[in-house]
Protein backbone atom coordinates (compact mmCIF):
# COMPACT_ATOMS: atom_id res chain seq x y z
CA UNK A 1 0.00 0.00 0.00
CA UNK A 2 1.12 3.56 -1.02
CA UNK A 3 1.63 6.27 1.67
CA UNK A 4 -1.08 8.04 0.08
CA UNK A 5 -3.88 5.75 0.64
CA UNK A 6 -2.63 5.82 4.72
CA UNK A 7 -3.12 9.35 4.24
CA UNK A 8 -6.63 9.39 3.01
CA UNK A 9 -7.72 6.70 5.52
CA UNK A 10 -6.24 9.08 8.22
CA UNK A 11 -7.47 12.21 6.40
CA UNK A 12 -11.15 10.56 7.14
CA UNK A 13 -10.41 10.55 10.41
CA UNK A 14 -9.72 14.37 10.42
CA UNK A 15 -12.56 15.35 8.57
CA UNK A 16 -15.23 13.41 10.75
CA UNK A 17 -13.80 16.17 13.32
CA UNK A 18 -13.44 19.35 11.43
CA UNK A 19 -15.26 22.49 11.60
CA UNK A 20 -12.87 24.89 10.52
CA UNK A 21 -14.21 25.60 7.39
CA UNK A 22 -14.92 28.98 7.62
CA UNK A 23 -11.48 30.38 7.74
CA UNK A 24 -10.24 33.69 5.90
CA UNK A 25 -7.50 33.39 3.38
CA UNK A 26 -5.07 35.55 4.77
CA UNK A 27 -3.28 34.51 7.57
CA UNK A 28 -5.14 36.01 10.91
CA UNK A 29 -1.29 35.91 12.76
CA UNK A 30 -0.14 37.89 9.19
CA UNK A 31 3.37 35.74 9.99
CA UNK A 32 5.03 33.87 7.45
CA UNK A 33 7.27 31.04 9.16
CA UNK A 34 10.33 29.72 7.06
CA UNK A 35 11.37 26.20 8.27
CA UNK A 36 13.23 23.49 7.20
CA UNK A 37 11.15 19.77 5.68
CA UNK A 38 12.71 17.82 8.39
CA UNK A 39 10.10 15.06 9.15
CA UNK A 40 11.05 15.47 13.38
CA UNK A 41 9.38 18.80 13.19
CA UNK A 42 6.03 20.08 13.30
CA UNK A 43 5.60 23.60 13.24
CA UNK A 44 2.53 23.72 14.63
CA UNK A 45 2.75 21.76 17.66
CA UNK A 46 5.93 23.34 18.08
CA UNK A 47 5.09 26.52 17.59
CA UNK A 48 1.56 26.67 19.34
CA UNK A 49 -0.07 27.18 15.48
CA UNK A 50 -3.65 26.92 14.62
CA UNK A 51 -5.37 26.12 11.40
CA UNK A 52 -6.00 29.69 9.48
CA UNK A 53 -2.76 30.99 11.62
CA UNK A 54 0.13 31.68 9.67
CA UNK A 55 1.86 30.60 6.49
CA UNK A 56 4.34 27.48 7.00
CA UNK A 57 7.23 27.46 4.32
CA UNK A 58 8.58 24.50 4.51
CA UNK A 59 12.22 23.60 1.91
CA UNK A 60 15.56 21.51 2.67
CA UNK A 61 17.38 23.42 5.18
CA UNK A 62 14.56 25.89 5.41
CA UNK A 63 16.37 28.31 2.94
CA UNK A 64 15.58 31.89 2.34
CA UNK A 65 16.94 31.85 -1.68
CA UNK A 66 14.45 29.03 -1.80
CA UNK A 67 11.50 30.50 0.10
CA UNK A 68 11.59 34.14 -1.63
CA UNK A 69 8.62 33.32 -4.17
CA UNK A 70 6.46 32.43 -1.39
CA UNK A 71 7.29 35.30 1.01
CA UNK A 72 6.44 37.87 -2.06
CA UNK A 73 3.45 36.25 -2.38
CA UNK A 74 2.82 36.04 1.47
CA UNK A 75 3.57 39.71 1.85
CA UNK A 76 1.76 41.70 -1.13
CA UNK A 77 -0.98 39.60 -1.76
CA UNK A 78 -2.03 37.84 1.96
CA UNK A 79 -0.90 40.46 4.21
CA UNK A 80 1.49 39.40 6.08
CA UNK A 81 4.18 41.69 8.38
CA UNK A 82 6.37 38.88 9.88
CA UNK A 83 8.96 36.77 8.94
CA UNK A 84 10.40 33.87 11.24
CA UNK A 85 13.48 31.57 10.13
CA UNK A 86 14.06 28.25 11.71
CA UNK A 87 16.86 26.23 11.46
CA UNK A 88 17.25 23.08 13.15
CA UNK A 89 19.97 21.04 15.01
CA UNK A 90 21.33 18.02 12.83
CA UNK A 91 19.73 19.03 9.74
CA UNK A 92 20.42 17.04 6.33
CA UNK A 93 21.84 20.45 4.89
CA UNK A 94 25.12 20.13 7.32
CA UNK A 95 25.87 16.48 5.88
CA UNK A 96 26.66 16.91 1.93
CA UNK A 97 28.41 19.97 -0.40
CA UNK A 98 27.08 21.42 -3.74
CA UNK A 99 30.18 19.22 -4.81
CA UNK A 100 29.44 16.00 -3.63
CA UNK A 101 25.37 15.84 -4.73
CA UNK A 102 26.39 16.77 -8.18
CA UNK A 103 28.68 14.17 -8.09
CA UNK A 104 26.66 12.23 -7.06
CA UNK A 105 23.53 12.73 -9.44
CA UNK A 106 26.06 12.72 -12.47
CA UNK A 107 26.82 8.87 -11.11
CA UNK A 108 22.71 7.95 -10.25
CA UNK A 109 21.07 9.96 -13.07
CA UNK A 110 24.07 10.10 -15.20
CA UNK A 111 22.72 14.56 -15.27
CA UNK A 112 25.26 17.34 -15.29
CA UNK A 113 23.79 19.46 -12.57
CA UNK A 114 26.72 22.22 -12.32
CA UNK A 115 24.16 25.00 -12.37
CA UNK A 116 22.18 23.80 -10.04
CA UNK A 117 22.79 25.26 -6.19
CA UNK A 118 21.31 22.78 -3.33
CA UNK A 119 22.04 25.36 -0.64
CA UNK A 120 23.80 23.22 2.20
CA UNK A 121 25.68 24.90 5.11
CA UNK A 122 28.05 23.99 7.54
CA UNK A 123 27.53 26.61 10.29
CA UNK A 124 24.30 26.21 11.83
CA UNK A 125 24.02 29.43 13.41
CA UNK A 126 25.50 31.80 10.40
CA UNK A 127 23.63 30.10 8.23
CA UNK A 128 20.07 31.56 10.28
CA UNK A 129 22.24 34.86 10.35
CA UNK A 130 22.57 34.59 6.52
CA UNK A 131 19.10 34.06 5.99
CA UNK A 132 17.46 36.41 8.39
CA UNK A 133 20.10 39.18 6.62
CA UNK A 134 18.69 37.96 3.08
CA UNK A 135 15.76 38.86 3.72
CA UNK A 136 15.97 42.25 6.01
CA UNK A 137 18.02 42.81 2.41
CA UNK A 138 16.23 42.04 -0.33
CA UNK A 139 14.39 44.32 -2.15
CA UNK A 140 11.04 43.06 -2.90
CA UNK A 141 10.35 41.77 0.57
CA UNK A 142 9.02 44.46 3.06
CA UNK A 143 10.41 45.91 5.93
CA UNK A 144 9.02 43.69 8.86
CA UNK A 145 10.31 42.45 11.67
CA UNK A 146 12.53 39.10 11.06
CA UNK A 147 13.99 36.68 13.68
CA UNK A 148 15.86 33.51 13.29
CA UNK A 149 15.61 30.37 15.73
CA UNK A 150 17.60 27.19 15.86
CA UNK A 151 15.19 24.26 17.04
CA UNK A 152 16.65 21.47 18.70
CA UNK A 153 15.53 17.75 17.53
CA UNK A 154 16.51 16.52 21.27
CA UNK A 155 14.36 19.06 22.93
CA UNK A 156 11.64 20.70 20.99
CA UNK A 157 12.63 23.63 22.25
CA UNK A 158 13.37 26.78 19.50
CA UNK A 159 16.39 28.91 20.50
CA UNK A 160 16.63 32.27 18.99
CA UNK A 161 20.07 33.65 17.20
CA UNK A 162 19.14 37.03 15.76
CA UNK B 1 4.77 42.02 20.84
CA UNK B 2 5.98 40.11 17.53
CA UNK B 3 4.54 36.77 16.71
CA UNK B 4 8.01 35.14 17.11
CA UNK B 5 7.88 36.24 21.04
CA UNK B 6 4.24 34.60 21.06
CA UNK B 7 5.81 31.55 19.30
CA UNK B 8 8.87 31.23 22.49
CA UNK B 9 6.05 31.21 24.70
CA UNK B 10 3.97 28.25 23.30
CA UNK B 11 6.87 26.33 22.48
CA UNK B 12 7.80 26.36 26.33
CA UNK B 13 4.77 24.36 26.72
CA UNK B 14 5.63 22.13 23.78
CA UNK B 15 9.07 21.10 24.85
CA UNK B 16 7.63 20.47 28.44
CA UNK B 17 5.87 17.72 27.33
CA UNK B 18 8.24 16.54 24.48
CA UNK B 19 9.33 13.09 24.24
CA UNK B 20 10.93 12.40 20.72
CA UNK B 21 14.30 13.18 21.29
CA UNK B 22 15.43 9.84 19.36
CA UNK B 23 14.27 10.51 16.35
CA UNK B 24 15.82 9.66 12.84
CA UNK B 25 17.26 11.54 10.46
CA UNK B 26 15.50 10.01 7.25
CA UNK B 27 11.81 10.64 7.42
CA UNK B 28 10.24 6.86 8.67
CA UNK B 29 7.68 6.58 6.52
CA UNK B 30 10.10 7.39 3.34
CA UNK B 31 7.43 9.93 1.73
CA UNK B 32 7.67 13.46 1.20
CA UNK B 33 4.39 15.50 1.20
CA UNK B 34 4.53 18.94 -1.61
CA UNK B 35 1.69 21.43 -0.04
CA UNK B 36 0.89 24.19 -0.19
CA UNK B 37 1.79 26.85 2.70
CA UNK B 38 -1.50 28.14 3.09
CA UNK B 39 -2.42 29.09 6.64
CA UNK B 40 -6.04 26.79 6.64
CA UNK B 41 -3.92 23.32 6.36
CA UNK B 42 -2.26 21.63 8.81
CA UNK B 43 -1.00 18.58 6.88
CA UNK B 44 -0.14 17.09 10.11
CA UNK B 45 -3.39 16.80 11.39
CA UNK B 46 -4.84 16.54 7.81
CA UNK B 47 -2.73 13.13 6.87
CA UNK B 48 -2.36 11.74 10.10
CA UNK B 49 1.55 12.74 10.61
CA UNK B 50 3.83 12.33 13.59
CA UNK B 51 6.63 13.92 13.92
CA UNK B 52 9.61 11.39 12.45
CA UNK B 53 7.32 10.42 9.77
CA UNK B 54 7.87 12.46 6.41
CA UNK B 55 9.21 15.30 4.76
CA UNK B 56 6.75 17.94 4.25
CA UNK B 57 7.57 20.76 1.71
CA UNK B 58 5.30 23.74 1.24
CA UNK B 59 5.78 26.66 -0.40
CA UNK B 60 2.70 29.22 -2.19
CA UNK B 61 1.28 26.39 -4.05
CA UNK B 62 2.65 23.74 -3.07
CA UNK B 63 4.35 23.84 -6.86
CA UNK B 64 6.70 21.16 -7.66
CA UNK B 65 9.00 23.16 -9.53
CA UNK B 66 9.75 24.98 -6.28
CA UNK B 67 10.44 21.61 -4.47
CA UNK B 68 12.49 19.86 -6.68
CA UNK B 69 15.67 20.96 -4.70
CA UNK B 70 13.96 19.82 -1.56
CA UNK B 71 12.60 16.58 -3.33
CA UNK B 72 16.12 15.79 -4.72
CA UNK B 73 17.89 16.00 -1.47
CA UNK B 74 14.62 13.84 -0.21
CA UNK B 75 15.33 11.16 -2.27
CA UNK B 76 18.95 11.09 -2.87
CA UNK B 77 20.44 11.75 0.62
CA UNK B 78 17.54 11.03 3.03
CA UNK B 79 16.32 7.96 1.40
CA UNK B 80 12.16 8.82 0.35
CA UNK B 81 10.60 6.74 -1.82
CA UNK B 82 7.39 8.07 -2.91
CA UNK B 83 5.74 11.97 -3.35
CA UNK B 84 2.53 13.63 -3.03
CA UNK B 85 1.61 16.30 -3.99
CA UNK B 86 -1.69 18.17 -2.65
CA UNK B 87 -2.96 21.47 -3.66
CA UNK B 88 -6.08 22.85 -2.25
CA UNK B 89 -9.49 25.05 -3.03
CA UNK B 90 -9.71 28.64 -2.79
CA UNK B 91 -5.91 28.74 -3.15
CA UNK B 92 -3.55 31.99 -3.62
CA UNK B 93 -2.53 31.38 -6.43
CA UNK B 94 -5.86 31.56 -7.96
CA UNK B 95 -6.54 35.04 -7.54
CA UNK B 96 -3.43 36.83 -9.80
CA UNK B 97 -1.18 36.13 -12.40
CA UNK B 98 2.60 37.07 -13.12
CA UNK B 99 1.67 39.99 -15.21
CA UNK B 100 -0.73 41.32 -12.29
CA UNK B 101 1.85 40.54 -9.76
CA UNK B 102 5.30 41.91 -12.07
CA UNK B 103 3.02 45.32 -12.48
CA UNK B 104 1.93 45.29 -8.61
CA UNK B 105 5.80 44.96 -7.36
CA UNK B 106 6.95 47.62 -10.09
CA UNK B 107 4.70 49.90 -8.74
CA UNK B 108 5.14 49.06 -4.96
CA UNK B 109 8.72 48.28 -4.59
CA UNK B 110 9.96 50.03 -8.10
CA UNK B 111 11.65 46.76 -8.88
CA UNK B 112 11.45 44.80 -12.45
CA UNK B 113 10.76 41.34 -11.78
CA UNK B 114 9.92 40.42 -15.46
CA UNK B 115 12.74 37.44 -15.04
CA UNK B 116 10.39 36.32 -12.03
CA UNK B 117 7.98 33.47 -12.46
CA UNK B 118 5.39 33.59 -9.87
CA UNK B 119 3.63 29.93 -10.86
CA UNK B 120 0.40 31.19 -10.11
CA UNK B 121 -2.19 28.90 -12.53
CA UNK B 122 -6.06 28.96 -13.03
CA UNK B 123 -7.15 25.52 -13.06
CA UNK B 124 -7.02 23.54 -9.76
CA UNK B 125 -6.96 20.27 -10.94
CA UNK B 126 -4.77 20.79 -13.98
CA UNK B 127 -2.29 22.49 -11.74
CA UNK B 128 -2.03 18.96 -9.91
CA UNK B 129 -1.97 17.04 -12.98
CA UNK B 130 1.05 19.21 -13.87
CA UNK B 131 3.13 18.96 -10.88
CA UNK B 132 2.39 15.51 -10.39
CA UNK B 133 3.88 14.78 -14.44
CA UNK B 134 7.07 17.16 -13.29
CA UNK B 135 7.94 14.80 -11.32
CA UNK B 136 7.15 11.60 -12.92
CA UNK B 137 9.00 13.43 -16.19
CA UNK B 138 12.25 15.05 -14.34
CA UNK B 139 15.03 13.16 -14.69
CA UNK B 140 16.77 14.06 -11.66
CA UNK B 141 13.52 12.94 -9.67
CA UNK B 142 13.84 8.96 -9.28
CA UNK B 143 11.34 6.62 -10.27
CA UNK B 144 8.63 6.08 -7.53
CA UNK B 145 4.82 6.75 -7.14
CA UNK B 146 3.74 10.30 -7.50
CA UNK B 147 -0.08 10.85 -6.74
CA UNK B 148 -2.05 14.34 -7.04
CA UNK B 149 -4.64 15.16 -4.26
CA UNK B 150 -7.13 18.79 -4.46
CA UNK B 151 -7.51 19.33 -0.05
CA UNK B 152 -10.68 20.84 0.44
CA UNK B 153 -10.78 24.20 2.97
CA UNK B 154 -14.66 24.13 3.56
CA UNK B 155 -14.09 20.75 4.70
CA UNK B 156 -10.52 19.36 5.38
CA UNK B 157 -10.65 16.44 3.21
CA UNK B 158 -8.46 15.50 0.26
CA UNK B 159 -9.70 14.26 -2.83
CA UNK B 160 -7.28 12.22 -5.32
CA UNK B 161 -7.05 13.93 -8.83
CA UNK B 162 -4.40 11.56 -10.62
Amino acid sequence: MTVAKEFEKSNQKYVDQFAKGDLALPPSRKVAVVICMDARIDPAKALGLEEGDAHVIRNAGGRATDALRSVIISQRLLGTREIVVIHHTDCGMLTFTDESLRKQLVSEADENVDHFAFLPFNDLEKSVVDDVKFFKKNSLVLDVPVSGYVYDVKTGAINKVI
